[in-house]
């Protein structure tokens, strides 16, 4: 153990730990959920990303002397790559601005610098956690700014890839599977035909949407509280940095950030992440009507609709062939309710700020975090283990669809509504085929049958 | 016009309203929602509940005048008849203690009380607003009591009834088709038989489960605010008042009251009120599975399960006879999602009290109740419209189940697992019944499968 | 009484009643909610608006005469216009594809088109409602495009107006107020200055924030269902009936729509509600956040903030002058609380779609219309009753500036972190002024210290 | 890497690992949230209790050799110690049945089992996974019956203890400050005085009701799906073993469990989970007021209410001494936001079950077990490192005290409502103190004042 002092006074540190007298002091004062709520990858390497952008800015300003900024470089540059997570041990509930884990990365990186720099851990010398890896900053505006850079680089990097990507694989099926003509359903009630490419592209429709309402919201979640210090005045800090410091973040990231207009507004309220967890909501939303699909569609094999193949990846039970659970869209489906929850929680926690500043950042950037990571985890699954299969059980398709009453609208204009309504009472009365009614009734023959039944024909427009 | 007075000054009021300054003074600063926030029956009822029993408390403690407790009485009764709900305009959305409407019941009744002595409408003798119709008494413990008074009254009389209406019409089906052998599924997929009175028997002890559960939250909200005037201390009002106001208001509804234990919290935050949505939410819940299952086990009628069939009781589509739409089913699963929504609404602003008060009584009142008589009303159209027509398909049934390849467990005792599965997976594979299967397999006889695969020995537990 | 009569058969409805059969059946088979959830005006007029564009657009195809047209744009005039919302009667809890609601319409336009005609209503000529007035159409697309049109329409004459009136003139109290340095506070805690008009212009950021979002929403809710029927195949409609219908739409409106590109995504999802709702939803977390401030700025008159005084609108306390309830921040915090709810219902029902059609349209429709209704109005309400009157308390914001212990960050260039560290510690330790410490610490004077800590100064950056 | 088999064939696993080959494949087929969203102690634990007792009953009943029932409990008692933890690699989002982890279990005891026999890992001789250790179960029955034997123990061993403390520290205070009168506060503005042990009896009340609900719903969760094997009828078990398994389940967790009544509810619904979640919700709620009002008691020091001091846990703010920031009220309010973001998760997904089966499970049992977990912790820290060391602000009280023109309340009935309304008025107006403004009345003298208005005295029920 080694001894290191904040304002408070000293207290002992692990001697191997990087991090200083606050961090030590959070994980003492805060024991909440520490098995499965320790910040992870995202939040670390965004702290990292800022403290780094914030040495360069101040440097080129002459807040900083360029030898300290360069140390603050290259330790914040071992944060970005992951060299130093697991000195980044504090859990997301804490103060609720965040400050603890703005003091863990000012610490560590401090720590991680003066050992570049040859010297001792704990001394603040020659780079100081404050004065020089926090300068110019305030916990109320840095903390905002890692969360803002941590869900657009978890969007841009976590999400948009797996959930695009089965976004082409089904706009593929639904091309693929443009002939396969098939029971339209509604109110779970057969309906006249559609193909299945209708279908799958009507799901793809839904991603398309979805995802462009992600984006939106992204692009609005670029706007950066740096520069806002401790209220949104700017007080102590350079009135160049926090337009500087975003633009260095835009360089490290390679995603383009902004400091916002108004930075009362970003320190006292995260609107922007309401809104972001809000596009993923609909997002998962859209992925729960189309795992629903999938596993109606492919429930079965005899006693449900069936019209619809998924691989088989797991045994679904010792006993019966042919049994496959539609396991991938329960996970998804469970994904969705999960992230229908923690948008409840980003909401209200949203609306709680008060005054110059809103106390609930971390649970807020965490939920947000975990709906992005687990609806692209959920999509490349999905994705991977079930859409890239997804066949169309086309014997099964083509006897629901010959056994559809609804086909009988075909008639109408041949035989008129009356005696064609006559025939689709007679053939549900009896249990008969449209055909064998049709034929019954002396109306037409099996021959007009084939040729004026042709569901294919009743999947596109047409004048009455 | 006439002329209505209180410590703001003077207002003008419509000469034929029994309200006065203050409730006018309300419909002019919140004109929010009028459309639909206005307050209906079960507040405006419990109101002149609780005025009368105030009153009646008041008269026996001597802190009123005989003579104008019982005038009161007389106009509160009138209020608890529905007699003068045209005078209570108020909207949901107004102060936050619901003063207003309880300076509406005041005044109302004030003026209600003024005319029966014969006097003059606005004199406020001999009958005064505040010094007699409110007499020991805060909005802040009056309007909690109301809200209580209505929440446990609509439970009781407009949950309950047809709640248990429509579980009893479900315990005798699941009694009626306890023979009906039909196919399992779990994930959607074919599985072992159950009858379908087992079926219908889960879906009962689900309601058997959420009744229960709302009657204990039920229990817990007889606690009264009442006697805790501004802050919970009771100033004002004598020791007595509140407890036996709580003794009046059970003589006059015919459900026990309490004066809460400790009225700090009675006024400062309505848990008991979240207590009962989130019972009405499990109740939801437990609709939500069974109107869901009515409609997937009644869809079809051809390319779907199939296997309940429903009263038709709108036309479906004008040109395919068969299609019955669940249009009930529908509407309790739109209640559900309001119900769910509402639910939010109580938590939300239940968890925002400050110091001696919660600023959010009127909208989780409202909330509450909307819950109640939606619940109410979608459970009785469901029985009468749906539910009580419900019927097995029997055909349907039988046939699902003859094809279910899991009834190929029954063989396992008799000729093995593997020879089992042999049979099982040659039938999935060629589409043929498990018995043609069966024969074909050479390890059994017709005869030998009819005798040894009886689904209804498969709906109870045996030793493996 | 007299007979109408749909594919069911016969049944009587009252003389006087434009409606038909299937809307009456609806009044029999739905009695859930009926006192609050009759739909209003907003449907109304856009099913009218709807039914309207149909004819106009069927007559220039040819699809209907152009005298029946003609007549059916009459009657549809007459609805648009609000002459027959009392033969709307239906609720919101029906069929989940708005079924009832669209035949109610045209049983309403049918009959009243006959009877401009010289016709007898119940005859069905020479307007049928089925043949004429929903002539290519479904439920399963007109009622979304209604709910559409309905939900646009609100945005843009109910909310964009009012929230706008409330955000300028919060952005002129800002200009007013922009010299107004008051303390800071972060984590409820004392803080460093800023000044009025900072902490306004940060509620003006988060409506435009807020507002744009809702535009952006809006924006892609101009897409419409229409032209899809049944099941988004568009079968039996002329190939241009929805493009061309969806014109007619935004000529009527004044406000552009346009056929959706996927009309199976249209028919079967409402992402773009759930969207809508999500944005409204951002909105009110936003007016909480203002609502709160104002309320607890506002809190006192001695015991609390004080810093900002609010128009007395009603009695607050008949004991105690200066006692100024907020009540219209109460208001509003508790329509945030119920669109919170709102917003957890649209998600959910959003959610659940099934095959070509999603079945919780009426109670999406109506929740996202009532949130609407409810921003709009609690919006115009604080805005007149409240924000309008919103003045800074000078004095009390003076004396709480004057004695806040922050001010002391501004000795620190002049005498020294620690002396000025010092000098603050000893004034809470002994409760004086910072100034009364400063010239005790001998380290300064009173001249000094009145030169040097200057609050305004302290309300914008500074290089450290 | 050794070979494992499963009725799909064989797999490669890790050498050193128990589980097998379903195990195996799942890791494959599930990388969904894989940081945070393995499976941990309380759930593998109730695997591993279930298992044991299965094992027991299963030997008793003399449907497994007691040398097979004992290796299983040997095994299984390993389980529970948690010695096998990181052989239970599964994630939440799998199978929504819970199937994978069933298997896991199986698989770990058996290997585990099959060594202490001395056998070889993969071998299933002597103690097979599916045939011994799954015996007379199903994945649709265990996993359910694990998920309430884990929410019942953690209920009982992680959430009662920290907030029965956290509720006895709050009560000692409320002894400790019950002489301790201060000004009250309703709609955010001063109102007539309470006790300081008034307010914190109030939201220890409101401790003890939530409990009281948390308790209930405990009670109602013993109820266990054991026994309802795949589809609820208990096919391929004995028919005592349900009851059998869930008595030696409560021996071994001192724990009293029943099989339920109802196995069909039991496995196709978990209302009794989501009540479990409904209640804890309220428990939340209620924390969220007692740190609501811990933190405005505690703002200033000098610019807000002051009225309670809380303990210094780490830095404030580096400048500035006597800045204490609530931060264990913030973590308490962060906890309750996502109590209720898990609440809603836990709803929605009980709402979604068909047939024989809901197939949310895991994310349920994952969401409940979070929040119990969470509310736990944070009472503990909340109580430890704040509650614990509260203390009033004597002077500061006495000084707000003095100030509050409430108090004028006092007056009334020696020289009447109207001068004593005058006294109040004219203080409020000169910002004088109500003393000086009675004195300068000429209604009485100081002496009489200070006998008049004693704030004790108006901290309870008093006659008018």
């Amino acid at each position: 153990m080694r001894t290191e002092k904040d304002s408070m006074g000293t207290i002992e540190v692990p001697d191997d730990a990087y991090w200083g007298a606050q961090t030590q002091r959070s994980i003492g004062n805060f024991d909440i959920g520490r098995d499965t709520f320790v910040w992870g990858r995202p939040m670390v390497r965004a702290l990292g990303v800022l403290k780094k952008a914030a040495a360069q800015a101040n440097g080129e300003l002459g807040e900083l002397p360029s030898d300290v900024a360069d140390l603050i470089v290259r330790a914040a540059d071992e944060v970005i790559a992951g060299d130093l997570d697991e000195h980044f041990p504090l859990v997301v509930f804490q103060t609720g601005s965040g400050t603890q884990s703005n003091m863990n990365a000012n610490e560590v990186i401090s720590n991680r610098a003066i050992e570049l720099a040859g010297g001792e851990r704990g001394s603040k010398e020659p780079v100081h956690p404050n004065d020089h890896v926090n300068r110019g900053q305030s916990s109320n505006d840095t903390f905002p700014t890692a969360m803002h850079i941590a869900v657009v680089s978890e969007l841009n990097g976590r999400l948009y890839p797996p959930v695009e990507a089965l976004r082409d694989v089904l706009a593929a099926k639904a091309s693929a599977f443009a002939d396969v003509v098939m029971v339209g359903r509604t109110h779970l009630q057969d309906a006249t035909p559609v193909t299945l490419g209708q279908v799958i592209g009507g799901w793809v429709a839904q991603l398309d949407f979805a995802l462009e309402g992600v984006r939106a919201a992204d692009a609005r979640a670029r706007d950066l509280a740096i520069g806002g210090t401790a209220v949104g005045t700017g007080l102590n800090a350079h009135p160049d940095f926090g337009r500087l410091t975003a633009a260095k973040i835009s360089a490290e990231t390679g995603l383009e950030f902004r400091q916002a207009d108004n930075l009362f507004a970003a320190l006292s309220a995260h609107d922007s992440l309401v809104e972001v967890s809000g596009s993923l909501r609909t997002l998962a939303g859209a992925l729960m009507k189309i795992a629903n699909d999938v596993r109606w569609y492919a429930s079965g094999p005899r006693n449900g609709i069936g019209e619809l193949t998924i691989p088989e990846n797991e045994p679904g039970s010792s006993i019966m062939p042919g049994k496959v659970n539609p396991t991938q869209s329960e996970a998804v489906t469970m994904v969705v309710a999960r992230v229908f929850g923690n948008d409840v929680t980003v909401a209200f926690a949203g609306s709680q700020g008060n005054f110059q500043l809103n106390v609930f950042k971390p649970v807020m950037a965490h939920a947000v975090l975990e709906s992005i990571r687990l609806i692209g985890d959920a999509s490349a699954s999905f994705n991977e283990h079930c859409v890239a299969g997804l066949e169309p059980n086309r014997e099964r398709i083509e006897a629901n669809l010959s056994s559809n009453l609804m086909l009988v609208t075909a008639l109408n204009r041949h035989i008129g509504y009356d005696a064609a309504a006559a025939i689709a009472k007679d053939a549900h009365k009896t249990g008969s085929t449209l055909r064998e009614a049709a034929i019954r009734s002396g109306k037409l023959t099996g021959e007009e049958f084939d040729a004026w039944v042709v569901p294919a024909d009743m999947t596109h427009p047409s004048a009455g």
